[in-house]
């Protein structure tokens, strides 16, 4: 298994904020008094599910597909993705006017991979988990030519990420825990760089769902878990982290929290009922974190990642309507 | 039937800003350039979701809390609502330290009447209805000796609810139209003072279920109507419009939209799963006058309020699944 290291660092982050800055949002922050007050913590919500194309993976796709060459750049790009970053790619090509092809695994989110088409992009299906799709996509681009923009294992996506902890921290000053769901581990590694460089004293938390919790086992073992079979609703976070992404991660992650399934659902439940907002459930992890307890933050000024909010309304309800839990503020 | 009229002007809404400024939100204006495009217009979208209280009631109810005396707000408020403004004046009157009594018909939202609870208001039952609601509430202040501010027949509210517009057209200049929808007009009619002050030629048009077309028929006839039976997915939208509400809206808004039950659902989806934004069935009236094409708005510049967002997924996700109708952009 080849395990690079990340050369990501402050300096790539700052340059990837200035590249992206034409293509992307400055997602607002929300605040909730009913929540703060029940966790007797302040909580600063950053709203990347209102990021161009529904998540944050535009901020690495954008920064990817603006990083590469002319020459490199007309031959078009291509990845694997369970639908966000497929989506964002398609958006940065478009925005490029080159070509993008995308591996959905056939277990992804169909309303992500309808996404992905109307954006412009072609996609291949393959069957699902990681030795899967990588397969795929390396099929692919040897017939093709493009560029692989990997969802996560890629310095560039990593930097573009990490532009998330930048504008976060400088919109809610004071925050002294950052807090981030981990799938391949893009956002959490990228974030972690940024926030530890702009607050050394920062604590920098993952929170993983429990089905899919390669992160956490990684963590345990003190060397990179990957998992082939992983069952989780946050169809976001069912990759297992990189090699550029573990090498941060270990470094700079203090804490991976894993979470129960219903707790994710009922998470989900809380924040399109009380913040108004639609997220998808993988943006529900941290939530759900918080609210089981499982992380406490009573006196703690906590920045929380919503990281996206590409769901379909009927197929996430029937989920609800077979939860057995329910969180209350 | 008494016919007052509103004295309400731009001067009012004025006033009532600045008085319920240390209390409510500046809510945040969303865009979609998917739904732009789609529509050949400019969309504005004031997330009064965001609003305390979760809808702009919050602003009619804390003018109308604030703007008593302290005798007269000693003895506490009383109103009847269908939810959203029961909430806000609880809110407004925990915030003034006083007590209040909502009469909330069994029709309402259970989601709601919990909300009206929870903000320290006491909820009293009553048969759906106006005639209902309106003979309830007036054996209830001559029991308590509350005051009563009503939920839209009400000039306080009508200034506070108008603040809406006053911050949306200073938030997204150039805007040529107006829409919001109506149910007891507080909310167009606030909002028609204020537009009309600020932008004399722009058009103001109102949003109604056609279940619940009271206003639309009053416009007809020249005459306000009443309706004793509505039946409309649109709770906030059942009652019918007040006599102060009457003589502004039938001066200054220039139409008034009827939409059918699946148009109003199949817009809360495209809100939820398009913009990410929560919103209640009553704040997508609007935006099935749009995608409905019975409101033509190419090459307009469009502010929309967003009502409001106080709803349960699943009640709503059950009325998703049985509808037949699908609004693509």
């Amino acid at each position: 298994m080849a395990s690079e290291l990340s050369q990501v660092d402050a300096a790539a982050v700052r340059a990837a904020a200035d590249r992206i800055a034409p293509f992307v949002h400055r997602t607002p922050v929300h605040t909730s008094r009913r929540w703060d007050d029940h966790l007797g913590a302040r909580l600063f919500f950053k709203c990347e599910n209102f990021q161009v194309g529904g998540a944050f993976k535009a901020r690495g796709a954008f920064n990817a597909v603006w990083s590469l060459g002319e020459q490199e750049a007309a031959r078009g790009v291509a990845t694997h993705s369970s639908g966000n970053h497929g989506a964002a790619l398609a958006l940065a090509a478009a925005r490029r006017g080159i070509p993008a092809w995308v591996v959905v695994p056939r277990d992804a989110s169909g309303f992500k991979r309808r996404a992905i088409e109307r954006y412009g992009a072609r996609v291949v299906a393959c069957e699902p988990g990681i030795s899967n799709r990588e397969a795929r996509l390396a099929a692919l681009v040897e017939d093709c030519g493009a560029t692989v923009v990997h969802p996560y294992d890629d310095d560039r996506v990593i930097a573009g990420q990490g532009t998330t902890a930048l504008e976060l921290l400088a919109q809610a000053p004071g925050i002294d825990l950052l807090l981030a769901p981990v799938g391949g581990g893009g956002l959490i590694a990228g974030c972690a760089v940024m926030a530890r460089d702009l607050r050394p004293d920062i604590a920098v938390v993952a929170a993983e769902p429990a089905g899919a919790d390669d992160c956490w086992q990684s963590m345990q073992r003190g060397e990179r878990v990957r998992l082939e079979q992983v069952d989780t609703v946050a169809d976001g976070l069912r990759a297992s982290i990189g090699s550029r992404n573990w090498s941060l991660i270990s470094r700079l992650v203090d804490e991976v929290v894993r979470v129960e399934e219903e707790e994710i659902i009922a998470a989900t439940r809380l924040a399109w009922e009380v913040l108004k907002v639609v997220i998808e459930p993988s943006s529900a992890v941290p939530l759900a974190a918080l609210l089981s307890g499982r992380l406490p933050v009573r006196g703690r000024r906590v920045g929380v990642v919503l990281s996206g909010g590409n769901v379909e309304v009927e197929g996430l309800a029937g989920r609800l309507s077979t939860c057995g839990l329910e969180f209350r503020l």
